[in-house]
């Protein structure tokens, strides 16, 4: 049977600050990228995260963004490659301390925002990203964006990795993905998104802005956890994707 | 033979900031507390200082602070005993994400500042502290001060405990330290603060400020990397101590 | 026409994290007192809070905090008196630079969560927050808490006050406010509420839980931005006050 | 009499961690620029800083930098103009409340680090710091590096300007610094810094790292204030423009 990964970004509250709807969403995927206090997330938000996933029976990742909470890991950030290694076995490291301490298990590793962004692009910042993921643990499963710099780089550390596709932003011909200053980067209609990541995991293609199918490949679907129609969002993709015989299942689950 | 372990705490520098003399004192310590990023220390800082602790054969440990840069993690922030857990976890954790793409190990704890201070009279702080060291790994050792809360609920826990005693700090007869604000706080005679460890060692007694002998017992000396006559102090410290016959080595080396 | 002021506290958002109506509160209210950074807000925040209020006519405050956003300046931090000082002038410059460029004015500081309670009680904390609000301008008017030892230090200092009572809390024997966490700490009832406001204002006086009336001086009175109720609360409080013929102006408005 | 005014960076201490030696230096230069939280800096140190700068007799100016104190504001974030003129309004007023509360003045704004590098070559930067500043004051001096477009802003503004050169720093052809990366982007000699200084006041040219002299319009000289030779330098350099006949003195001082 065919399966696929559903990832979504949790415990991106800080302090009093809530953000996204966890607990709604959590029944839905089957991967959970909790941040890790940088960008997002604070201690205690942190172990309240990890135990919902662990409740909820999703794979545990880390999801480490860049040192800048005003801008939510979002602005770029002009850190040498040694810099981001650190951050990130920094971040790891902190989440691994509150999922071991929950008895749980940490999975993979998804870099967060414009971390994840630039590595999509620069080999230099993904050969530091998948070598500190590697030098931590080398059975965890880096993310990356399908076709990106990042998800090659864990596959020549030796990593597995999960081939990352998104089920509500649209995508340019080159395989990126639109960026979100422009007015079509996101789906918001339910539908297209699970028919896109329907067709993304049956025929390997994505229709692009420019009207031309793209090559892609899919092994987990990124869905967002945050604004008001998230959880409708994310039950509607689940529901639809599994009525088209396609299991949601963490990698490796 | 005699042994005792001596420690320092270090990696307390952050970004362009420096603090203590890391790399010249490394060689006269068996164990280095490495600071988290709390109260001092930054994923880089933490790195070198895991790599210079690892040259130089000292073993390592988390020295986790109170969230306050600011402060130097010495303002006392009135936590909840589960916030306190969290932010041990975390930092425990982060560590752990440095020193293991080092290679390196971790083995033992020691918390910084107030919040040592605060889990030396506190029992349910100190049984946050141990409980989230316990359940990150049972068999890292947990460092606090001789005869207090803290070594206690380690103790309780079922961890491995290493009673701190102070070389350069004066006693009081009830075996508490005393505190800085005093004239008579410190000992910055090498000679008198050897005397001190040796006699703490071999006769398990420290003469107090009040004139009467305490009982202490001593597992790990802690010797300060900062100001500006640190590094002379802990050569002196360790030429003595050995020349009395005691051998120095970390808890359980 | 007995006329008596209505705060609230607002700019409480960081980031992407937000907090509060303030948009929707503002047309209920005299005085905003605005988040100055440390325990909440940051400068576009201050800014965009600053041209609401101004828009709206409502009396600018700066709303100083402890430094400690992830515990949201409710958890103590034990700073000494000239500490508290230096931020409080830090962060009330802070806003008057942001209202300064929006060709605002300011009127009054409102010292935040635990800065606010710990000064009610400590007259060296209260001396510290008044005098570094008369040394940066002896026209800013201080609230503090009706009784307390912060209106009392400002009026030794020779600076206008405002004597603050809360429209949602109840009071105990003494004056105080009832803590949060006993039971009935809060005034859930708009209509209770308000009839409290009102007594406090034309009485002078104000029902214990204990069942005894306690003596109190109104001039500003509290009203919370945030949770679900708070827009109908302001709403129906401040309509409540204006039938029972008392007029919602800035104090010196 | 010629005039040039000599500016230095101050008050880059953060909390217990020391930089500088403003206290020494304080009575060779005119004008302090002080940190103000973001890059470096805290409310306490502001304060001492100011208050040595009222000792010394020397000019106070702002020294806002972008908010990264792990970089010490020298790695790019990469802020929309918007969000650069918001934090250049908090940290301008910040240290303005501090000033205010001492009594002083502030008489100049000098952007840190990164910001004012970008600041230099970047139109719209520029624009959003110079607009913020002549907000919050329009009879403030704006420095920028001779012949840069933050200079050029605070022009097309109606500010005075400051035109900085630099001691210690080479120049390129073109007129801009030498990266700091290029080993030869520092002037290690005091007699030849200070001939280079002499040069610029007196003939109005610099000779570049290409051979070639370079047209430069110098107001304000800037001395770095750490590095172990900090003091010695500015010494020397004073000592020999004042031997040329040129008086130190703030600008418009």
């Amino acid at each position: 049977m065919t399966t696929i990964d559903m990832n979504c970004d949790m415990g991106e509250s800080f302090g009093v600050y809530k953000m996204g709807a966890d607990e709604e969403i959590l029944p839905y995927i089957s991967s959970a990228n909790i941040a890790c206090g940088f960008h997002a997330g604070d201690p205690s938000t942190m172990r309240k995260t990890v135990r919902l996933a662990i409740e909820n029976g999703a794979a545990i990742g880390a999801h480490p963004g860049l040192p800048d909470l005003m801008g939510f890991g979002r602005r770029h950030i002009d850190l040498l490659p040694e810099e981001a290694y650190d951050i990130v076995a920094y971040q790891v490291g902190a989440l691994w301390g509150i999922v071991q301490s929950e008895g749980g298990r940490m999975r993979h590793v998804k870099a967060h925002g414009m971390l994840y962004n630039r590595a999509t692009k620069e080999p230099e910042l993904s050969e530091a990203i998948a070598r500190a993921v590697y030098d931590i643990d080398p059975e965890l499963i880096l993310f990356g964006l399908a076709g990106g710099e990042l998800l090659k780089a864990g596959k020549n550390m030796g990593l597995k990795t999960g081939s990352e596709v998104f089920a509500d932003r649209t995508y340019q011909e080159d395989g990126t993905l639109t960026s979100r200053r422009e007015a079509n980067a996101l789906i918001e209609d339910a539908d297209q998104a699970a028919n896109q990541v329907i067709r993304m995991i049956g025929e390997q293609k994505v229709r692009s802005q420019q009207g031309k199918d793209v090559d892609i490949h899919a092994e987990t679907v990124c869905i967002h956890g945050d604004g008001a129609y998230a959880l409708d969002f994310a039950k509607n993709v689940r529901e639809k994707v599994e009525n088209a015989g396609v299991q949601i299942q963490a990698i490796g689950g």
